[in-house]
């Protein structure tokens, strides 16, 4: 059966194109250096935003048009499993990222909830043998069940912190079972709703044993996929303690996880940390700690994640140069964490909205890799920190320097000659590399 | 004298040009339906950020280089008028603006701050014969002095307010002499820092008087420029009482002002006051007091007015599409109230960073204007309008509607059909637009 | 059947009393001048909030603990009346609020819809008969459902907008059936999405029209209720037309709506505008627009709607001056649009927070009037202002100045004289009188 | 010579005083638990606030009035230290500190600056004599210098390292010779305006240097004091690299720097990076690494550094809450970096800003200590948290449960229950607290 029989494989079209199914920039064998756009932008489907999410809001109840809404329980399970890989493979996408309770719902109690998914796996894992999506991560949802009230691994609940062992041991399985090259930590009510009742000392230990017993479990089981941390300042709860990845990374030193962490990055979060996105990329990469990208947009005037498709030809290209100067996000992707406005409550839009991030992309990353093949950024930061590469400069950086001999050569300095940073040309140039790049 | 040696007069050399002091964009005469570039956008050189500011911030000194630096008082005065149509005539700007007390130093008293005033205007007065350039507008500078602490047309002394009035008396006076265009009012302290100690009505009454004046001095002397206002929320001012384009409305018309002013839009302060640029401009425009612009932008990360040269592509865009759908800004223009960056404190940045805004603003303009020609926002509005263009719409938009008619309607129907907002499709179309029309 | 059998009637107990399910600081009784505390501050209960919200959120199923949650459809609704009636009597309220579709569901149709109402509106009015407790106001729900996901009274769709219509129709019918004091509207989808699919000019003026309606209705069914606008920037929308009470005093002038309407100012829609309650409140009494009030408090540093029980003493102090200086709300009330947090689902939690609340503004009542009475803000702005009594300042206020005599005036001005403005002081005077208030 | 003469010492006059020139709440002598008030608050005065600040913001000239305005240079420089000495006397305050070019001018070079700086110091050192007021810390002002346009430590050009790492290596000379309790770094300029042009890398590596450079000549010269590192998230730079405590301990600990370094945390930087004041305290806190505290508060409504003084009384309660649970401050203290509004000019302001401020943190010591001292919120935490002290809980503590022990565990489990957090109910404590602790 289809669900979206209106809707023929998605194909690369060029800029010119007016077919609105069609990608205008995204090809995916298209070479971009030594790599194809499939290989280096690594696209993922968020099952949780395409097929389970219904378009609600505080505000509003459900109102997404999908073909399955007529169905209930496991057979809608199954009917979305059916529909996944439907949109899968006419979006033609390499990879797909789930939540357990996305595909399988919860049964009475957590045996069922177990059993549900052992069900839904098994038809996932069949679909797979003769798809060639395949799981970029999978996850555990410990936030939306009343029984994550007060946290899952920073509950203060212990019962709560055994359950949601029960299900990351289940999801480290069922990522075993499928491949999945990564495995998502976002811990969405691991933080406070107020200090006034909270012991932040005992839950941020508890936290960082139930890592340490996931990384064990794992490694017990041969799974040796990436973990990932996934950084977000708040919302649900007022702070949560995967705040930004800095933060994140004070924790992984303090608990000594950091061999066994990278970051999964997105775009929202960043800026509801107060940070762009590449910063929150740049500071994962320089920090060897870039490990995947929940690819997205917010709207800086609103203060909640919108989690919008990425659109802004800006953001993916900054990105897209943070990823390239990593050599790629390894057995990382670019997961579309992004749903569909409420307004955009039909099927079709799933399709123009995958088609509007990935052609985004497609173009952010042409512009990148412009920009690096061309050293436009690279000669100018060459040039600017050129006095560390001799004399007094090349002492500090080699640890030969210290206050005395630094005042010493400081005394001796007359004025302090300055160049120019030229923000605003750099950024003349990013626009015209941009136009560029797509006039040739 | 020569305070740009260097710099030669910067020419349109195409997107191809790797030549940093030209246009790549900007084509002065290019037409661009039935105008030419220049015709519509009206560039305007600020005064004080230009020759003015010494990249002074709340935590460091002014650092800027200029060639003027080594004079003081009416000295330096006369330089930077020199310097200052030198940069006009080397950009092309047909427009410049100012404050009274960027182009003449304050005296030891009102008196003779009047006449420095003269002195530099009788300069500018000449200079102005053998310049393309105009006065797009002027404004008094009612925010800086010590005396204008608790406000000027709004402080708590009577004094103030008298000698803001003769400050404007002036400032109109000048604005007739050197033809302006329009005259501006931003109210940076006119607005309150505590209410425990503010009378509100007081203050605002007074506002009202104080532009009633203004409007019967312009008369008086035929001075027949377009006053504006210019909102701005806070900063310096906790709270500034022409918060945005709404607030400055329900001012005017409570004071019965509105046929007198229009407003003249700075991007940064709108998402200061949590919109985006566009939505003032549209607000402006349906109510038809859209005047003039502030064309710049800020950091919607930062809480604070960065006043940065405009180079997103996306906001210009939106920008001039809101400028074209109001058949241009008559009197007004598009004035660069941008100040560069305090690390691009070298001269040369002055150029750089004007080119990138004009630049910026015709890769709007061009894509604005084919995004009309095409009809592709326009159709896409009728279409989903279409049902305010007969039966029960219809009614209700000619006012034959009541809630009889409607409860009588509404019991009839079956359920209500809607149709997708597609805003993910539009933006993708937007980017594509962008791209494609400097690749044809 | 009583659904809070554990908890006995709410009373005063005063400050030093342990007991959690009493009033330490509101007495009803109490003399506050020369009316009662009840009198003063005439609080209302949510419906919503208190016996409709389950406790989800963008990341949580619902997981509020209420004694009649094992009851569906128009038993549900019924169950609800009942419990709200013994809530109210014990926590000892004067009024109650809430939309449509709190109190009924909704049936297949609008006919069908109707008919619940009907029949829960004859329940609640039976119970009236006996409580003291009345209708402060009654509101439509126009964003819940999916066919208010473009709107209402701002919908593209006209189907919408007749459906709207009966329902606010309705709405008056209910209100003038139960004696409401007032009718509100809150627009939470009145705005938009994305300014690139909206005709704003033709929604805004819709919306005056649906409003000359209601009005024309209201006046027909002999429903003198005081309209109220209740003002919010944003979320659900991304932009709502009543931004704040600025913008929404510029739409009602322009629609000339201004004697039908008041606003209905709530404390966490004011900071999510960018403003202190005190603002909205004040800026609201100078023009004669302060109405009612939505009592509750956010978190600044979130950017979502938390609408939590106000417990901050500065802001039910200051509310409450505005409130006293404003001679009262009139017919309007303080009414806690406030909800639980999640993480407080047990039944006893409504009381709790109802109490911190009631407390709060007891507390600023209190403090309030003293401030009032002595007088500590209203002589330190009197003499702030004193300019503006005599002199150029009195003809400046009668009129009489214009340009030419401010600058005569202005010329013979020697250095004009300024006072501190005290902000430091003034907050520490505030500190003094709250915390001397109750060691009376 | 007096330069406040009109003032007299300021003393404790209890809570019913009128003389605005005397402590309400504020007791040095006055016991709580085993420490008097001025041995838990170890108050200081900012010595660039209050004698250098001249009024100054990004749209005003200096407009404060202070009674060595007359002067300049070094009798300048030496006024100050005469007005200092007297200042603190007169409010009795046990600490002061100071930016090296607060005190004494920049010279014509660097030479010229540190003989400058030298002269300076012996005059404080021999006022310091016979003075009570220590020097809780000194610092080097690397920011508001043109040379430090693109960083100190962090800069792009090596000669200014060299610069930087004198003028620390001479505040680490005066901080031994006036017997400093601390020694802080607040980057103001350490960080980028944008990612365009910036070796994030490189900047970061070289900060570690630089630091460790300044522990290795601490130690050198026998200078004991406590290093702090102060966290700003932005402002003047778009993004500065100690954004807040998390980010600060992350880098510490990357390179080796956590033992010789705690975080001086100021109120209004905690809350422009998104964070609450307590929460940053608690965060240091639990990680052993809470140094000092710039007493402060911003306001949450604007995006800037406001530096207001302390008067919120739930913030100061809260702050001395975790200061008490830290055993207090040990060498730290609780400095003023705090300035008067510009709107309020006075010297006498001076005086009503540090007592509005001392006032408030004495009220929030003992309110935080009744609270402790009662175990209002130490029993709730306690009972909250129980099920970690038995069972499957105190496994999870003791490092005994792993996956399959808690899966195990889990299965078994029926639904879990949990106990309400309380939020409404524990605001109303801390207000009843409040309140009462001033009625007894
Ligand atoms: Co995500
Ligand atoms: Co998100
Ligand atoms: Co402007
Ligand atoms: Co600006
Ligand atoms: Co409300
Ligand atoms: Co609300
Ligand atoms: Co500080
Ligand atoms: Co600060």
């Amino acid at each position: 059966m289809a669900y979206f029989e209106n809707i023929k494989p998605v194909k690369f079209e060029g800029a010119n194109s007016s077919n609105p199914f069609s990608f205008k920039f995204y090809n995916p064998e298209e070479k971009v250096g030594n790599k194809t756009m499939e290989e280096h932008l690594r696209f993922a489907v968020s099952y949780w935003h395409t097929f389970t999410f219904d378009g609600s809001d505080p505000f509003g109840s459900g109102n997404m048009k999908r073909p399955w809404d007529y169905l209930k329980g496991m057979d809608l399970a199954k009917a979305r499993v059916e529909a996944a890989f439907e949109f899968f493979e006419k979006m033609n996408v390499p990879y797909f990222c789930f939540h357990d309770i996305d595909i399988a719902p919860e049964g009475d109690n957590l045996k069922g909830t177990l059993e549900n998914l052992d069900t839904v796996v098994d038809m996932i894992e069949e679909y797979m043998k003769t798809s060639k999506t395949k799981l970029l991560w999978n996850t555990a949802n410990m936030f939306t069940h009343p029984r994550f009230v007060h946290g899952a691994a920073t509950s203060n609940n212990a019962d709560v912190y055994a359950h949601a062992a029960a299900k990351v041991k289940k999801g480290l399985e069922i990522g075993k079972r499928l491949g999945g090259e990564n495995y998502v930590f976002w811990g969405g009510r691991e933080g406070y709703e107020t200090l006034l009742n909270t012991d932040m000392k005992l839950e941020l230990d508890n936290l960082g044993r139930f890592f340490h017993m996931a990384v064990d479990y794992a490694k017990e089981i041969g799974f040796d996929a990436q973990f990932l941390i996934e950084p977000k300042p708040q919302e649900p709860t007022k702070h949560q303690y995967d705040f930004d990845v800095a933060t994140g990374l004070s924790f992984l030193q303090k608990y000594d996880l950091q061999d066994h962490f990278k970051f999964n990055i997105e775009a929202n979060h960043a800026t509801l940390a107060g940070h762009t996105f590449e910063h929150e990329l740049r500071t994962a990469r320089i920090n060897g700690m870039l490990g995947s990208v929940d690819a997205n947009q917010g709207d800086t005037l609103l203060g909640w994640d919108t989690d919008e498709f990425p659109t802004d030809l800006y953001s993916t290209t900054l990105a897209m140069y943070e990823i390239l100067k990593n050599d790629g996000l390894g057995r990382g992707g670019l997961n579309f964490d992004a749903k569909v406005r409420r307004g955009s409550f039909e099927a079709d839009d799933l399709f123009h909205a995958h088609i509007a991030g990935m052609d985004s992309f497609a173009v952010g990353l042409r512009v990148a890799h412009r920009l690096i093949e061309d050293k436009v950024l690279d000669n100018f930061v060459a040039d600017r920190y050129a006095s560390f590469s001799e004399g007094i400069g090349k002492d500090i950086v080699e640890g030969k320097a210290d206050f005395h001999s630094l005042e010493k050569y400081a005394l001796e300095l007359g004025d302090i000659q300055h160049k120019s940073g030229r923000q605003e040309f750099l950024k003349a140039t990013i626009n015209q590399h941009l136009l560029q790049e797509f006039a040739k």
